[in-house]
């Protein structure tokens, strides 16, 4: 019998009712005689209700304090599911982070597992214990405590499965697998039994918020299978992800979307070296996360920089752009709101020169207007206005999935 | 210059404008050259929420794990008002009960201080930081996360003060110090410029709910004076609580009340060595508070016990206590509900028989009917009807105090 490392998102967790079924699924590992670590998120909205009340304290909030605050979610989590635990007649114990303690650098909301103690988990598996532990946290060797960043959660459980040698790593969500697209928007979403590791990494970081991309690149580098399985079907099969390649390679894997986009434009940025560093140094600094990035040169001495944002992200993003527009020498500060990202990703792309134009047309035909477009190797990605986006993912599964 | 110790409590802090207040209580001292550690409480109603969502879960739940939970409440506090100091442009930073350390005792939610660690707070101060300490909370020799029960944010401040050598320990509430009465009842309650560790000790029983008793008695051990100042109003001068005794004593100290209380009788308990025992390490193990405890034999081999426990453990009490009704060989379970405790305290009353009779009289002029009646050298407490606690206070009060 081996170790399974087990792990359920926030809306796996959102409610008493819901921890109950994720209480039965473990009992169930749990029943079929394995050791079990499990590794919970916070519940539903929780930290995006923390993070909106640290908004209301202040626009910059220091990034250590910002761990403090946020890591409190996961740990709810865990007591209320080892409290559970022990209703249905199971030994259960609850740690966070420190308590293991998974030792991390010190990057504040970023930060990187330096190493696992196993020591603590091994002694309550032993004496027969389930092992509940918060996600997406840990500690720094000065005691601070750290976290890795949304939806790190799935980055302690895969570290976990490599750490402890777990047999395989389960990550349970609300839908029953990855699919080529996502089911709540397009009907006919097929699901994808095996995926390998370097696809699942370009849909992951697409929009297809099934997994966590530092998870995948973990478990790529250990070795760790992952099964992504379904909270609330029964028996769930789920999708497999692995070092095992499909034997056909189709031309794409999946269409995936990223809602609450905006795009600013700074243009007339002075051409010269170290500018562009010095831009996206300040947004860096100040906690923004760019997402695409486009220039394109404009008069011989500036140039036009565009990039997108979230768009949660904008307003403090525009407000740190205006205060220093002089001292980055920016003409002017241009931008587009409500925008989705609508991309394919497949390795086929690069050797079939009319996947893009098939892209296109599907959009053309149902008159969905582009406000961007990059492409690289194995994915293509294009902005449209948010109310497009559900018509666009449609329209373009259609087109190669019929 | 010295080092002051600040407490606010969840009132204080219940919102960003109090915490903005709150800031500026900080910031004040902080400017007068003082080295500044602040302890906070759960902001508002955050811990009440925490056990509720807790009873959802379970009504009986592991003492470890409630500890786990119920001390997210303060580490939210922390981080907001660290960022909130730093907007101020202000040096902070938060520490939880593990970080500092504070060590305690295992015995979850109502946990003892064993030693605190001063370095980290010490290290902090020399290089110009206020510490915001998380109260109401500690850690053991094992890693494990303790609380030391409701109200222990006052605790945590008194301690500290005593381990650190503070000059004074400052408690800011939402009252401009102690009172012979709650002035949210009686309109003409006289504030007590200065009272002493006994009678602070004997008014916080009482259900004065304004320090919390082991502070109290950690202070009067190290004899560590706290000053109970208001969190809002300006030059507040408070209530100096010391080791300095009146030169006068009047009759009585204060009067006191405690809502929503709930009386159970257990008729015809076994009189029988142990039953008692039995009886109260029953409701003790299920962590249900009991608090006048009376007991009046009846028939020879059997007693009537009555006690009285919060409104919101009643159910639960009930439940436990009929679940044991043949193994503790008891006839009948009655109890009475809505019930307050009010109650009048002073060093004076032991020697002035007449005080009873004034306090009854009082009660009498008013038409209101006593439910049990327990007395001690100092203290006199009556159970009334919840609708007639205020009208009993102000009576009372005006007996006294007139």
């Amino acid at each position: 019998m081996g170790l399974i490392v087990q792990k359920f998102g926030g809306s796996s967790v959102a409610d008493t009712d819901k921890l109950k079924k994720v209480s039965e699924k473990i009992i169930n590992e749990k029943k079929s005689g394995n050791d079990i670590v499990v590794v919970v998120s916070a519940q539903g909205k929780t930290t995006d209700r923390l993070i909106s009340e640290e908004r209301e304290v202040t626009d910059n909030p220091s990034k250590r304090e910002h761990d403090v605050l946020v890591s409190t979610g996961e740990q709810i989590t865990i007591a209320k599911l080892a409290m559970m635990l022990h209703d249905f007649g199971y030994k259960a114990v609850s740690l966070t982070g420190w308590q293991i303690p998974i030792i991390t650098n010190s990057e504040f909301g970023n930060s990187r597992i330096r190493y696992i103690h196993n020591e603590t988990i091994l002694d309550l598996l032993a004496s027969d214990n389930i092992v509940i532990v918060a996600g997406f946290q840990g500690v720094d060797e000065n005691y601070n405590i750290t976290t890795f960043g949304r939806g790190g959660s799935d980055t302690t459980a895969v570290a976990l499965a490599t750490s402890l040698k777990a047999e395989r790593c389960d990550i349970y969500t609300d839908v029953d697998g990855i699919f080529t697209v996502d089911p709540r928007i397009v009907k006919n979403a097929k699901k994808i039994n095996n995926i390998c590791y370097e696809e699942m990494l370009e849909m992951a970081s697409l929009g297809a918020k099934v997994l966590h991309n530092r998870c995948v690149e973990i478990a790529q580098k250990y070795n760790v299978p992952i099964y992504v399985k379904s909270t609330f079907e029964k028996d769930s099969i789920g999708t497999k992800v692995s070092n095992q390649k499909p034997l056909e390679d189709l031309v794409i894997n999946g269409v995936a979307k990223d809602d609450n986009i905006s795009r600013i434009t700074i243009v007339g940025l002075e051409n010269k070296i170290g500018k562009t560093y010095e831009l996206f140094k300040l947004l860096s600094d100040n906690n923004i996360n760019i997402d695409i990035i486009v220039q394109a040169f404009g008069e011989t001495s500036m140039k036009n920089i565009t990039f997108t944002v979230k768009m949660t992200d904008l307003n403090r993003t525009l407000k740190i752009l205006n205060k220093n527009k002089d001292k980055l020498n920016a003409k002017e500060i241009l931008h587009a709101e409500n925008l989705s990202k609508v991309s394919i990703v497949g390795v086929g792309i690069a050797n079939k020169p009319g996947v893009a134009a098939d892209m296109f047309e599907a959009l053309y035909e149902k008159n969905i207007n582009m406000h961007m477009i990059t492409t690289s190797e194995i994915k293509i990605s294009v902005l449209v206005n948010i109310e497009d986006a559900n018509i666009a993912v449609n329209a373009i599964h259609e087109k190669f999935f019929k």
